[in-house]
């Protein structure tokens, strides 16, 4: 080791003994909802917060006033950080149809392997150049360490290429000097500078391969952002890029160490004290150790960096890189074209996890199976009224509705936009109000609950769902909601509970006490005296009675009002509070669907009821929901 | 809906269809490896960015300068928002499992169920109220929207309770009071303001009850933060809390809508305009739509927030509730106290995945299968050296490895602070390079190569890893070092590639032509005159040939060169060019290994190869290394 400081362990010991400070109860003299949290028997003493290790500000900041406007430059690093984190390492099958994945999607630099370190890294790249599948406006990057043998091999590796970009690392953290190479910061820096000049006088061996470089001061954030500074310019200035020829300085949050303000401070600080800024591509390449590689990712880029390295869904060593997915279509969430081709998010997982054969979580943003599924009840409201306006709206526009602006409540991506669908939004549990059911009925069955009739039905699916404590499936909603509302031919059960017929699960609905055979309306001119005649199968209210035939006939100024009259007659009083209807479909064939809330019986006795009624007849089916109410106020 | 604006649609169409100007190509003029990143098909001028949404700039902040210094107040909604968001919501049992983990762990804030919602939530805490399941110091909160009814019904939810926090909440955001609620500000605030003073009045039912308030302005992220400091301070005004008596007003990022740096920005202004600050606690409620919800949470904290909520290893609606495994471990790596227990993520893992029947990622911050994992040779050769580091700087001062400080490339965090285990932590696949293999060889049976061994036993591993294309497990190194290295008793392959003996996968070692049956050394006082008698077992070099015992003997300045000098008799010419030995174990019956770089063979025809030696005698296991050596060279 050099002998420029002391042991990086002596330095962070010092520190962690004085945490102490640190780990007050919060609020301890103020009485506060019971006792303050206690300290509990973690080993806090034995980490050296981030900045005691690496000791950096940097007031000059301008990053966190600026906002995300176009997307940077992006490298897919799946072929080769990604590759090499994998249980099974991809095979070429696996390999070329990620690369084609990568391609298909519009991915212009693409890192392809660590060829001085893997056959398989080195025959696929010997594979891609010699069959010539690397597009013209595609360029590959292949990485190797600062080392003579290994950069030596990663020429040959390249011979016949176009366009390439070779990639050399070595590790400068305060850490990895002392504990790894055992070298002083000097040292250090001459194996960056080392390799670059071996790079530059390997170009005779590269003749025809119009060649770029990239540097990475691995580890960097364990690394004094000055000194990661002093390397990277040590490099810049033995490749001399120019703005017509720029190279990549790339930065590796090899770990994740700190808060991501940390991590875009030191990049603002880094690009602002980069030699020839205008030659270099400042590059970033995030790690998750910490759950914040996306945020540091997006806050580097506010503070000045031009590219990003990652991998689809965030695979990669350990906790993985950086997700390219969820930051490709976070740019488009706020207006900016990623520039990369998102629009099939099922296919791009689909590949990704056969490649990678690692399954990514149910949660995962944009592409996990419960993303686009709200489960509680005022959320699913809340979208269903959304999507109703945003369509109101886009007429009002005379707008198309797949372009029109997205703006609906839980819900920040359209779905439709990356190849998911509505369909599988909405789940009914029982922790849901009536907005899912609602949406599923709507959405499936093309019936518009009036909100109060929402309330009623929602009473029942929650009962369904805290009996059976399972998730209620949209086929579950539709047999509750026919069980319930809906007369049928074939079965059902009678006024006093006995069940007759066909009573297979399908087909168990409520038949009740009456049904509905004939009917005849005439009316005038404006309806005022419509008469209306129906006959009627009715059940009595006795059990064990046999249906009769029943003849009834009455007045109102409409059908309906002329229904509750002759229904009078069999002793039944009704009055109807409220009364929607609407076409299920669009065309004169369509059915019509109503929907009459009933007051069922009289004074004390009475009560308020929802009935439903399909039928081709609009009339017939506001008959049928009045005799849908009178049914279930008899059970 | 209100008069006082706008559709929001109208404002974010028009601000979409300016989106135009920010989908430049990043580089358009200059020549950069190859052409430009093209613009995409994603239909970016649908979505209209934050800042066009939900306009603020607060220029004042103070929050990228700061750094974590104490864990924030905690609450977990695991019961409440994890629980609604998964397909099978917990029943009673689950519940209760879930519960008592999280009392054990050292949570005193637990959100438990939205009653007023959910028959089986009601049912879930009155059992935990009158089985007396609730600890003195910990607070059940319970939630339920402004709603009277739902209020009414949340208080009986709590009759009997020692202490509870009564949460209440509406959604504020500009586009739920336009498509949801059809309200202007002033009706939207008076919803949480008759809330307040309906809580209020029914203290008198909630006699006996230490009753505190939470109100959340929900989808706070939507929502401008002027409007919704207005409603929080009314709603503050109602409720009247006191230094003595605190409220919560907890944001909620109901969803994830921008760059953590915009949401700390609002949260440091909220903190910075509440009236009477110093009777609230602020908290926040993140979720990670935009896979930033840790990110937002850390730097939510240090613009002001005093109280997170979340869900463990981050369950919750869609993308989940921010994770507060992660936020904890994070803090411990900072060096601050989480005041939770994480001692144990295995068990907190396997008991969170039995209670939401969801599976988390391997990559999973802290709690996946693979992020103690390192595939690449590079990172496994410097966590090696830095464990080895470590060791040695916790001897130096003299201290408790365990509890020393932690500093190691690769690793955050110490697995065994966290239940897990160095075991998993290496695995090798033809990625790896030689700090895998060489790991593993010391920690699983105590040998330990020297580097250039290393380099050529690598090789050997490699050319396993990419033929079989899989994960080079423990024990496939174990059988390739013995197969190549150590000779056996049973079974092997003569000189001349024969394989003879038990052959058996676990057995097919290399035993080759010499094998050692007997070896007598003396020497004098200072090992100058050393003499060797060895009888061997000598199968030659021809096909077929019978194996005959060979006596030799021969002088040197040690048992080494003596035995050399002996060899010479069968024709073999060795020399030794690095040697190295190291008991396996402590105590006086441990095993030796030794390790002998030699030099076979003469002039052109030499190579320079390792033999490998075990034994219980430091002399023979040397002699053994120099067979292996002699052996290997032969095949």
């Amino acid at each position: 080791m050099g002998q420029d400081q002391s042991s990086v362990f002596d330095l962070a010991a010092v520190a962690a003994a004085s945490n102490g400070g640190n780990n007050d109860p919060l609020l301890p003299p103020a009485r506060f909802i019971g006792d303050p949290q206690k300290p509990s028997k973690m080993p806090y003493n034995k980490y050296a917060a981030y900045d005691k290790q690496v000791p950096f500000d940097y007031p000059q900041r301008t990053w966190p006033g600026k906002r995300l406007e176009r997307a940077p430059r992006w490298c897919s690093v799946d072929l080769r950080d990604g590759n090499q984190a994998l249980v099974n390492p991809m095979d070429s099958e696996r390999k070329l149809r990620f690369w084609n994945l990568l391609v298909s999607m519009g991915f212009k630099e693409i890192e392809v392997g660590f060829p001085s370190a893997s056959e398989t890294d080195f025959d696929f790249i010997r594979m891609l150049i010699e069959r010539e599948l690397i597009p013209d406006d595609v360029t590959i990057v292949v990485l190797t360490q600062c080392r003579e043998h290994l950069i030596r091999r990663t020429y040959e590796a390249l011979r016949g290429a176009k366009r390439a970009v070779v990639h050399f690392y070595n590790s400068v953290s305060v850490l990895q000097r002392e504990v790894v190479f055992r070298k002083n910061k000097a040292e250090i820096k001459q194996l960056a500078t080392d390799a670059a000049e071996l790079c530059k006088s390997l170009e005779s061996e590269a003749k025809g391969i119009d060649l770029y470089y990239e540097y990475s001061p691995e580890s960097f954030t364990g690394t004094e952002p000055e000194y990661a500074v002093e390397v990277c310019n040590a490099v810049i200035d033995v490749i001399k890029p120019t703005p017509d020829h720029k190279m990549i300085i790339n930065l590796p949050a090899t770990v994740e160490m700190t808060t991501p303000n940390v991590f875009a401070d030191e990049v603002e600080y880094v690009s602002n004290n980069l030699n020839d800024r205008d030659s270099i591509v400042l590059s970033l390449h995030p790690h998750n150790d910490e759950g914040m590689g996306v945020a540091a990712t997006e806050l580097g880029v506010l503070a000045g960096a031009d590219r990003v390295e990652g991998c689809l869904l965030g695979n990669g060593e350990r906790t993985g890189n950086v997700d390219l997915v969820t930051l490709g279509l976070n740019l488009l969430t706020q207006g900016v074209d990623p520039q990369i081709d998102y629009s099939n998010v099922p296919e791009i997982r689909k590949t990704v996890e056969y490649c990678n054969q690692i399954k990514i979580s149910e949660r995962h943003p944009y592409a996990g199976n419960f993303v686009f599924t709200a489960f509680s009840g005022s959320h699913q409201d809340a979208i269903k009224k959304g999507l109703e306006a945003r369509q109101m709206a886009a007429d009002r526009a005379g707008a198309d509705l797949d372009s029109f602006v997205w703006l609906v409540p839980y819900l920040p991506i359209d779905p439709k936009d990356i190849g998911r669908t509505y369909e599988a939004i909405i789940r009914v549990n029982s922790q849901s109000g009536k907005g899912g059911m609602a949406y599923l009925l709507k959405t499936n069955h093309n019936l518009d609950l009036p909100k109060r009739l929402q309330v009623e039905f929602d009473k029942i699916v929650q009962k369904y769902a805290d009996d059976t404590k399972k998730e209620v499936k949209d086929e579950d909603i539709w047999r509750l909601f026919k069980d319930e509302y809906l007369p049928v031919e074939s079965g059902g059960v009678t006024a006093a509970g006995k069940i007759v017929g066909d009573t297979s699960d399908e087909t168990l609905h409520q038949w009740g006490r009456l049904k509905l055979l004939k009917v005849a309306v005439s009316s005038g001119e404006d309806g005022s005296d419509t008469v209306l005649k129906a006959t009627l199968l009715d059940r009595g209210t006795e059990e064990g009675a046999e249906p009769t035939k029943r003849e009834v006939s009455g007045i109102g100024n409409g059908p309906i009002a002329a229904f509750l009259n002759a229904v009078s007659n069999l002793g039944i009083s009704v009055s109807v509070m409220d009364y929607a209807e609407h076409a299920m479909t669009a065309g004169t064939d369509a059915m019509a669907a109503s929907y009459v809330e009933c007051e069922v019986g009289e004074d004390a006795d009475s009560q308020v009821i929802w009935g439903v009624g399909i039928d081709s007849s609009i009339t017939t089916s506001s008959l049928k929901a009045i005799i849908s109410a009178i049914n279930r106020s008899e059970r």
